[in-house]
């Protein structure tokens, strides 16, 4: 990550999470929020939000507090989701599967480009307009295709070597479904998808209402 | 939630992921840490962890920090994952059979008990020692097995009338992977996954490196 704009990962976490109140928010109607309210809402509390919006210049006023639409919009910005982006599956299991359709259903600028899978039987396989191939050809379809973030939906033990094809090949980023820590060039952006973080949060819940 | 012990989800939220980040310390053999060294690890600033575990009666000393095998036990024994929970998938598309695999591969302590899906198909699959059945039978199971959490994994329309479904039949947890906000009962706990939130902070560190 760019060492002149070390923003911690926590915060960024948090950014998609501001941006699906802020939505809520909008359905509603709500037009302006204080952080105290904010706080309310998502459960931080109001110093770590003001800390978390302040590391892209805050866009609060003392008193006023935030414009919805403003900070809806502007988060989404400074992710970087409202441009579009090239995407293969790599594993073509039922994560795979479930995650292709997921993206397809609910990621309008994440394009699925390609689905690649060690088995040749994934090739009678369609997905809307993604070229289905075998992994062989991963590498050369991503420098060809300029594709910018790979899906990893690989079993474990096939995780690094895929992450070491997709690097080489000079992919963007990696989501990484396998849970396995990759090591891949400090160059190309990671983010681990850990289901468990969810479940456990669950598990907390339920013996609170005991 | 009960009313007497109410903690923010967002703090709830964050205790899986600080026990994530322990193990990791545990697996480097080090035994104790402060707040501040927590905060640069997991970005979260120290403030706010002191807050967060302080919700818990806190487990730092002054000066000492934190114990990292103690800690790691205690928010184990918050979060309730160190007992045994029942668990019925509902809907075995592509998500499901994803979650059914995900969930027998990495959490012990979560037992499969039940498969149910809408097509009559899927009665020739097996799983584990999973019982696998069409919905019609799935609130009788959940009431005789005394199910604890129902993973939903059907499609966006069908989503409130499983949830209807496995409420009435006595249920504790929805682990809701639909995307949809189901209207149920305050006393049964709910975890909605947003795989997007994790896709976004993905965006993020892309354009960050660029």
């Amino acid at each position: 990550m760019a060492k002149e704009k070390q923003i911690s990962k926590a915060v960024i976490k948090r950014l998609p999470r501001y941006r699906r109140y802020l939505w809520e928010l909008q359905k509603k109607g709500v037009e302006k929020i204080s952080s105290k309210d904010l706080s309310k809402l998502i459960g931080y509390t109001a110093s770590q939000i003001r800390q978390d919006l302040n590391n892209f210049g805050g866009f609060g006023q003392q008193g006023y507090g935030y414009s919805v639409d403003y900070l809806y919009e502007e988060i989404g910005n400074i992710l970087g989701i409202n441009k579009r982006y090239k995407m293969v599956i790599v594993g073509y299991g039922r994560l795979g599967q479930a995650m292709a359709s997921y993206i397809d259903k609910n990621e309008q600028n994440f394009h699925i480009a390609g689905i690649f899978d060690v088995k040749q039987s994934i090739q009678n396989v369609e997905f809307q307009d993604a070229v289905i191939s075998t992994c062989g050809t991963l590498a050369s379809f991503i420098e060809k295709e300029k594709v910018d973030i790979a899906v990893v939906c690989v079993p474990p033990e096939k995780a690094q070597l895929v992450a070491d094809t997709v690097s080489s090949a000079g992919i963007k980023g990696i989501w990484n479904f396998t849970a396995v820590d990759l090591d891949i060039p400090e160059t190309i952006a990671v983010e681990n998808v850990h289901m468990s973080d969810s479940l456990h949060a669950l598990a907390y819940y339920m013996q609170d209402m005991e």
